[in-house]
């Protein structure tokens, strides 16, 4: 054990400890939870890349020994390779962003005494002297809450797309595969199973792109406006510099926020970059509901589609096979949603000069970014890839829906065609038997009518209008 | 026009208006949406109601007039009687009780001095002198908040029986309908459309009863506490009064809360109250999804039942008859949902000594009970009980189910069971004609085992198992 | 009374109503609340643009007689200019879109036949086969939906650079009043108010912009697709001009959607438009609840700046000025923040092809945006403008803090800055007093470090470290 | 490594592993977040429990072989006690209860055998035959369900017990501090600390006994209903001997539902249930904020109290302590009254015959309960133990303050009141300097009138009503 002092008395701490007396503290103080900043491994990654750009800067101006600030980044970068995991012990309920602050200027100071003489407490380097230096807490972690946001977007941009691409496959296999479109859950028009896919494929890369912007703009910093935005015990010189090294070691342009007093009090750009990862939830939640309800069955459901089985299902019942992805789709994707709240409640949070976005806000980000993606690729792969098409019984419920008249309707006027529907209802048979049935009009019209492969698609369809538009005056 | 005046000017005022100068700065200063406090006439009667205790406790103990007290009771009881709706005209986002409070107090000055003299001005009696007298905003309001919730939830209880009394008329109706139970969206074993519906009714029933329990916890009042709770103010022997008076006027015992204090600074009350509510709009919202999912169709979808057709369907599809009750349901019940957290913003916004149950919460509250009350008749009125069965594809589709094998499965062990469900499947035969073919049975014991009439009731299933038992030890 | 029918039969219907038999249906039946289409006026006015571009498309192609054309035009017109409000008597909970789309049908075909020949019922307009002809309600309501996002958007953004501006007229105002600037609500270092309402304005800034560029992206159409996005029904060659026409209509480029699939589905972008108003909300809250705290007094609390009186405060208590309008700003805030949760449950209830933006999500969406503009109309003009800075009070409070040990603590480091803080505390002295009585530093320096307006001015504090940065190497 | 199989083919497990073949399918298929099943102990105790319960009951009955139902029950209180924790690897979104069940069948069954053989794999106890035997997922996990939530809230009753009793030992502690009671955040009448700490408390008090009340609620079962309530697979006799043995094992009476399938079917309750938790997360939420701040300061805030330092409060301002314990309540807090929000989303994910109570909606009580019983304790502990009061400060503040011409404003009239407290705001004085300067009264009445000591006790201020109550006659 070795011992540590600060201005409230002295403790011992662990050899093999990294982590220093202040987040020795925070961690004996703050038991609320199962999980630590260790568990929020990109946020401990960006605030370890603001400290390396700060020693930078600070080596540079003259203000710390450029030796010292060597070593400070060498434990740093090891920071943000993961390789000092561990270490971040203190509760994610240990609110605010000082205890994230502190744990990292004392586990870099540690590793740096260590990789100096090989032992923690010697070397030279102090958490607060040397790695925080002039910064605070309260331009530091506004700061590492945009690298946060832009490296979550960035993953979750990648997930979707390769969510869009397996849904796209999907669309591809199940081009000709016809089936009942429906709206409000009643039956509407015929479709194809493909093109059911392709609207899910092509909302996910919409969404990606929306959110590929989003991330782009999450590029601001705030170090240098130190305490409350006036920049108070900021080196001189420090903030010509920073941006420069910001930018070089996150490797894009960082720039300082315009006003450094709203850039630490505002915190209302979270709820915005966080809504479109809620968004994503929405359509990640009503693909897993309507494929789930596309394959409920097998017999007495909608029964189109069937899902790999991934678990025996029933416990009880034999054969049965369950929905489970599309299930554990919805647990995930309510999560993000109800994050959503909480990350709201945690902006209103913030008082006066301080936002923040350090507590419940940036970790219900990490969580909800990391659970989209999990659960995009898990939903992907063991579930939409291994869905097969039920051709024949699409088919079958198509031919016999009583909506088809509203072709009939569209070119011969709502009468004609409400006039076949009820037939086709109250005698329980097709609409095109209903159609000859009533003898509305010619056998030849109505067989290529209620051909279905004309009507899943608009160009086969305005053919026909244009052949028998004539029967049509408004 | 006349005039009025107060601490911050002289203002005119319509002849025809009973409210007075305070509330025409409050309905001039506020304009921020369509709804009024005459919109939550709940609330103005409430406050009425503790009006008139007050009156009659001062009278009672001499602070008041007992002839004035006579007449500001007359014109509160109009209040309570709706006559005096139109005058409640501040807007509902002028939030804390103070514009209530003093809406009501200067309508009832008005109206009484009307009543006395025939004219709104002349009577002597002043808004804030002999109407308030010694009450606050913060110990009258916290009462009538305790008066609106408790009847509140007296409607939605009645509201709910009614629900559950029409669920009931409809499983009675639907006892021997048999159908597919589904768990996961997938066949599960067969029930009867009768147990479904009177699991709703059960719901529903179980719900009024919780909901008439929490209605008698409200029952509370902080009046005598004044602005803080230690009763600056408060004339001598008021407190000892006032319960009886505020018992009298509502009916029923109402009692000072043991800690003022609490009383006054408190409304958590209101979280546990609303979910109540929250709780039975999930009920409401389930039993209008599931039962849009047994109508869908009419031909492609499950097609269990038949919902009456309330207005025509579709403007470019004949005979599309939509679910648009149930659909009305998700609507107002998802907002009863939302409202529960704007409620809860409501709760933490009040700040030291003051809760705030005025502002979002009470009118959130009211507002959630009214939608319940009108969604419940609605739906069971104009969708439920016009609901008929389709009761020969209920039992076709149970038929065909493979999971019948359940019963063989229970009773001979999951193997055998397992065995005929997927011969079933592979060959899409019935379980019953798949059994037959393995031969691992009797075919008397199959046609026994797959009477679908014994395989929903308990009591047959128990004596088939009596019989059989002997075939299974474990 | 004049009598319609339709596939359900028969009804009376007011002579003066402009609305027919099917919304008369709806309105009818679905009585579950106060409001109705007519309090959501930018809904209507986009349906009717839409019919509008329609029309002129319909006749453009030959499918529609021009000169009826003209006169359909002409009646929805009046309804975009809000002349024929009170015609949309149908209830908000009258869920999806259908119901607005015939209401309008309606309205616009009974006026047209109304400016045709004087009576409602002649002229040969017909709500369906020439208003409606081949649009469908799925392809029409989310182009409506996409053009109240546009224009909502449109009105908040004027209504925040307003708030900004107003906020900017009082960053001028309190530009030299010195006050400490807090985090945690701790006292922390110097700053102006003139640096926190600038905060607060550039805030409402940067918001303006992200949201005008959010409302750029609403400028989709789905019309065409008809139900489902087939494009079943529609008319040969209106696909070709229906852009154009839009276009024109509203004054601006509009774009047929790339999927129509996708675009009828997904509702996913209301998430992320709506939580630019939620963001926008969060931001108003928190000045406003800055603001009271900042208010709070008028001796007892923080006293900084004095609130303008709008109504009087206190039933009771003589003199006391209560912050009505931030107490205003709390529930209507709130309110926008709690229709979050209720637009993604709306988000969540669309089924397979057809998203439901038209229930909750676009009443909630006008309701959030209206809310807003209100209120920060209501907030600036009533509330800040008025506002008044402590000057004095303001400079006593900073110059006693101890937390301008900070300074020295930068200067000369942590530990002689905690000593100076630390005798300030225990010897409740100010900081400059503690410094020199100490004798860490020569007097002129403690002057000098302790003159607060050089610690608010980040060029004054370079200039001190410039000189005196030898101190400290580190 | 071990081998097992199931109707999807053949697996290894370690050989340490208790779990089977389908928890190892599950554990590998869902990777999407950090915590699993061991992570939520107390649920899986309460599967153990049920498990124990149906053992006896099917051994009772003849069903199960004594000899098996012994070692089966053996295995299962090592889970009720926590001994075989690591076991439970499956991922917590993997939805819906099947893989909860499952996974402790596995563990008993591999747990028992080991005991009778020394070999996991021998002993004849199979996990489906003779752990789950004719338990259904459907009506196992929502009796599990009841035992959580009553075993949940139990603790939160005894740690809210402790919350409120060291609540009552600081009203003790400053129940002679005189403080300025507030509303609207404005100073309004004197009040002591005491009445401030023993409102926290009393509220406290208040929402354990609802608690305990809701509590004793959940002693529900649902055994015996098995699939979807009809009960299919039920041993005769089972259900007539089963509450018995759950009541034995759980220690108090437990009944089966009256209809099973309301109870498999209804998941309401746990909103209720929940909202208790949310209901106190409120309360805790408000105590934690009032606390920080009357503690803001030390100098320019309200530093009515001083909390205790934790850990050293800023990286660059000394002497700063911050507030660190309301702010780790707040993030707990809101994480709770966001887990209401998730909860409410699980709830209404649950289709038809099956409700689920077991993904989402579970876990997140389990969530909150333990997060809000830590967040007492440390609250109580370290924060609310350690305040000390400024009561010099609390005395001046109030004495200055302009409200206390309330007092009489209530005996002499609202306008002499308000007089009194003009003249001390215009000019800066006290109300009892004000009042002698205005001569409106006595010197000697206005000493009694103002003597603060009378103000914060009702029974003193009736004792001066009494003495003046004729100088007003309303």
């Amino acid at each position: 054990m070795r011992q540590e002092h600060d201005g409230l008395g002295t403790m011992e701490l662990p050899d093999e400890a990294y982590w220093g007396i202040v987040s020795e503290r925070n961690k004996e103080a703050f038991d609320v939870g199962p999980l630590t900043l260790d568990d929020y491994a990109p946020y401990m990654r960006a605030v370890a890349l603001c400290k390396i750009a700060c020693a930078r800067a600070n080596a540079e101006i003259g203000a710390l020994d450029p030796e010292k600030a060597k070593y400070i980044e060498k434990a740093a970068w090891e920071i943000v390779e993961g390789k000092l995991k561990g270490n971040f012990v203190v509760n994610i309920y240990r609110g605010s962003g000082t205890p994230a602050n502190m744990i990292v200027n004392e586990v870099i100071a540690h590793r740096a005494n260590e990789l100096i003489s090989g032992d923690k407490s010697k070397g030279g380097i102090h958490p607060n002297t040397h790695v925080n230096m002039c910064q605070s807490t309260n331009d530091l972690i506004p700061t590492a809450k945009e690298i946060v946001v832009h490296d979550e977007l960035g993953k979750v941009v990648e997930a979707t797309k390769y969510f869009a691409q397996v849904l796209r496959q999907k669309q591809e296999e199940f081009k000709d595969v016809i089936k009942m479109g429906r709206t409000c859950l009643q039956d509407a028009v015929p479709m194809t199973l493909g093109q059911e896919f392709g609207a899910f494929a092509h909302a996910a890369e919409r969404l990606a792109k929306r959110i590929a912007v989003e991330q782009a703009r999450w590029n601001q910093s705030c170090i240098g406006g130190t305490c409350v935005g006036t920049g108070m015990g900021c080196m001189p010189g420090f903030r010509a510099v920073i941006d420069k090294h910001l930018s070089d070691v996150c490797g894009r342009p960082i720039h300082t926020e315009e006003d450094l007093f709203d850039g630490m009090m505002a915190t209302d750009g979270l709820v915005i970059a966080h809504a479109h990862l809620q968004a994503l939830a929405t359509l990640v939640w009503k693909v897993a509901r309507d494929i789930r309800l596309l394959g409920s069955g097998p017999r007495a459901g909608f029964g189109e589609i069937n899902l790999p089985a991934v678990a025996p299902g029933s416990s009880i019942m034999p054969g049965k096979v369950n929905p489970v992805i599309p299930e554990m789709v919805f647990l995930s994707t309510d999560r993000v949603c109800s994050n959503h709240a909480g990350l709201v409640a945690g902006v209103l949070s913030g008082w006066l000069e301080l936002g923040t976005s350090s507590g419940v806000p940036i970790k219900s980000f990490i969580e909800s970014s990391d659970l989209l993606c999990r659960t995009m690729r898990v939903f992907a792969d063991k579930c939409i890839k291994g869905i097969t098409a039920n051709r024949e019984h699409c088919l079958a419920m198509t031919e016999k829906s009583t909506s088809l008249a509203t072709m009939v309707s569209a070119l011969f006027g709502y009468e004609v065609g409400t006039k076949i529907a009820h037939i086709a209802i109250d005698e329980d048979i097709t609409c095109k038997e209903a159609a000859k049935k009533a003898g509305v009009l010619p056998d030849e019209v109505i067989d290529e009518l209620f051909d279905i492969n004309n009507l899943v698609e608009p160009e086969k369809m305005e053919a026909l209008f244009a052949k028998y538009q004539n029967y049509r005056k408004v």
